[in-house]
């Protein structure tokens, strides 16, 4: 077994209104030297071996059901064994 | 200036509809192979200088605002410079 993480994030050019609102609200709670924040997802996929052809599959998943490509820039990566 | 990333997971006992969705669909989609998907948030936050002091408070901030601590757990890093 072993896990892959994808990430999501919006794209740098993208508003992203998620993170405005944290960010905004930080000053309010008390907090300060954050100067930016970006909200995107987490997925962890559990898979049976992280091979080739599984990590090709998982592209073609982030590419198409997790994230719209045209808002969102994912990246893949196998979990370290930790 | 450092980006501290947030990751806020579900715990491990928490259902996960947004994660069994997603697993739900990929065997529609033709994809196999995926034996379990959990989902959760990402954050990106900049900050001037990832020192102890930021981090102890991007902690907070973390178990307060980003995170809901009663079902979700959440890891905080120091993004490598890369």
């Amino acid at each position: 077994m072993a896990r892959i993480i994808v990430d999501v994030m919006p794209k740098p050019e993208i508003l992203d209104p998620q993170g405005k609102a944290v960010h905004g609200a930080l000053p309010r709670l008390g907090f300060d030297g954050v100067t930016d924040v970006r909200q995107g997802k987490r997925f962890e996929l559990q898979v049976e071996d992280a091979d080739d052809h599984t990590l090709a599959e998982v592209e073609r998943i982030a590419g198409t059901l997790l994230s719209n490509p045209v808002i969102e820039d994912f990246t893949v990566r196998v979990e370290d064994a930790s």
